[in-house]
C-alpha cells in the first residue's frame, strides 16, 4: 500500500511550499498561449505546465471541465497530462467535483483513484450535496490505495452563501457539518500526529466565523482556491487560516498561467518565493 | 433554434409515457449480460439498450460515472451511445451531476449541451451545492440551444437529509430554495401554458412535506429516480407527485436492465404498459 495521502501532502508542502499550480486550459488562455482550442491544444498546454511545475512545486490541479469540453479526445489529453505529472513526482489533485450515491459514486472513485485507471490521480475533489455519507465508498477506496479526497465545504463565490450557511438539524451550518463528519472519518484512520487524507475545499477569501467554521482535528489538507487573481495574496495565508495555515494547499491558476509558456517557470519561481517569504514574515 | 426542452419533454411523455430507461453499465450488469468489463462492453451494453428503447420510450438517461470509469475510452463509448440515442429520436438526459462556478461551470455546459460537442445530449443533471446562481452560465447556454437542466433538489438517500433539509436565511429548506430559485429562472423564459426547461431531480420516495417541498410553477420536468428496484411502483406516481405528476420522468435502471439483452424489449414493453395502466387508474 502507498503512503497515506495526508502525509504525502504534508511532505510536498514541507519540501516545496503550499503553492499548487492549477492546470486550467480555458479557451482564452489557449488563445493567449498561441495554442489551438482543441484536444491537441489542451495536451500541449497541460504538458508545458507540468514541465514548468516539475521541481518548482509539489502539487498540481488539473481542472477537469476544460478537458471534458472536448469529450473523449479531451479526456485522452488529460490522461497524458496526469501521467506526466505523476511521473515527475508531482501530486495530482483532479478537480472534478464529482458527487453521487452508492455504486454510482463508487464508479467515480474508481475512475479517478483506482491504481491503473487511465485517469488515476492522487486525489479528487468531491461534492457533498447528497450527504457526506453518500461518499463513503469513495472514502473507503481512497484509504485502501493511499489516495485523498477534498470535500467541498465552504466556497467564496457569493451565490454559495444561502445554501452553505443554512442551518441543519444539528444546529450547525452546512459547511461546519461537512467539516465535522469528514473529520470523524479522518479520526477513525489517522495515526496520532499525522494528517488526515480527507481534506476540504475552503475558499481563500471565506470568513471562517461568518461561515460557521472553526479549527478542526485531525489536521487535514485544505485546498484553497482564491489565491492570485481571485483576491488573496500569499501574505494573507497565515492571517486567514490561523492555526490551520500549515495545511493549506494554495491553488493558483490564471495568476500563473497568464504568464504564457515562455514566462511560466519564472512566474512559478516568483510566486513560490512570495509564499516562502510570507511564511517567514 | 430548436424547440424548447420543456416542450420536448412534454411531447415525449405525451407520446410514450413517463418511463425513462437508465443506461447504467454497472460491472455486475455487464457480467450478467455476458459482456466484458471494459469500454467495448460499455459500448455494446449502451447500444443494445438504445435499440430496445427506440420506439418504446421517449427518454433515456446514461449514467456518466459508469463510462468515466474507463477514462477516454469509456467516454468514446458514451459518445457513440448518446449519438445513437439521439439519432433514434430519443431525448437523452446525461446524468453527470456536474456543478462548479463561472467559466468552469460554463465548460461543463459546453461539454454536454453545446450543439456539435462530441458528448452533446439534450439535458444534463447538475448539482447546486455552490449555489443555483453559480449555474447561471449553464442556464443561459441551455436556453440558447433548446437544451435542459435537471437541478438536484431532493434525493431519497437517507444520508442526504441533514444537508437538504437545512434551513436557509430565507426560512426555507435547502430543497425548497433550489426549487424556488430555479422556478424563477423558468418564469423569466417560459411562455404561458408551456413547461419550463429547467427541471429538478426529486426522488420518487421523497415525502414532499417532510422535504419542505410544494407544487411549483411554471410546471417543469421532474426527473424521479427510485421507480423500479428502488421501491416506488408506477401505481404510486400520481399519489406521490400529486398535481405535479404529469411532469414526472420516471427513471428506472436495474429493474429493466436486469432482464438481460434478450429480455430487455419485453421488460420495457411490460413496464410502459404498467405506467399506462396506472395513469388510467
Amino acid at each position: 500500500m502507498s503512503a497515506r495521502f495526508g502525509e504525502r501532502v504534508r511532505a510536498a508542502i514541507d519540501a516545496r511550499g503550499p503553492l499548487c499550480v492549477g492546470i486550467d486550459p480555458h479557451a482564452s488562455l489557449l488563445a493567449e498561449w498561441g495554442l489551438s482550442d482543441d484536444a491537441s491544444g489542451l495536451r500541449e498546454f497541460g504538458l508545458r505546465t507540468v514541465e514548468a511545475a516539475d521541481g518548482r512545486v509539489g502539487i498540481v490541479k488539473p481542472q477537469v471541465s476544460f478537458f471534458e469540453r472536448f469529450g473523449s479526445a479531451g479526456f485522452a489529453a488529460l490522461e497524458e497530462v496526469i501521467a506526466a505529472a505523476r511521473a515527475a513526482g508531482l501530486l495530482v489533485i483532479a478537480d472534478a467535483k464529482r458527487g453521487d450515491i452508492g455504486s454510482t459514486m463508487d464508479a467515480y472513485a474508481q475512475a479517478w483513484l483506482r491504481p491503473g485507471s487511465p485517469l488515476e490521480a492522487d486525489a479528487l475533489t468531491v461534492n457533498p450535496f447528497l450527504g457526506v455519507g453518500a461518499l463513503d465508498g469513495a472514502f473507503d477506496l481512497a484509504r485502501e490505495h493511499g489516495k485523498g479526497l477534498f470535500v467541498l465545504a465552504a466556497t467564496s463565490n457569493p451565490e454559495a452563501t444561502v445554501l452553505q450557511r443554512s442551518v441543519s438539524a444539528t444546529g450547525r451550518a452546512v459547511s461546519a457539518d461537512v467539516v465535522s463528519v469528514v473529520s470523524a472519518r479522518n479520526a477513525e484512520h489517522t495515526p496520532a500526529g499525522e494528517w488526515g487524507s480527507f481534506g476540504f475545499v475552503i475558499g481563500a477569501t471565506v470568513d471562517w466565523t461568518d461561515a460557521g467554521l472553526a479549527a478542526f482535528t485531525p489536521l487535514a489538507p485544505i485546498l484553497a482556491p482564491g489565491f492570485g487573481s481571485q483576491g488573496a495574496a500569499p501574505a494573507d495565508l497565515r492571517h486567514r487560516f490561523g492555526s490551520m495555515s500549515s495545511a493549506v494547499v494554495a491553488s493558483e491558476s490564471r495568476s500563473i498561467l497568464s504568464a504564457g509558456p515562455s514566462g511560466l517557470s519564472a512566474a512559478i519561481d516568483a510566486r513560490v518565493a512570495e509564499y516562502r517569504e510570507a511564511s517567514r514574515g
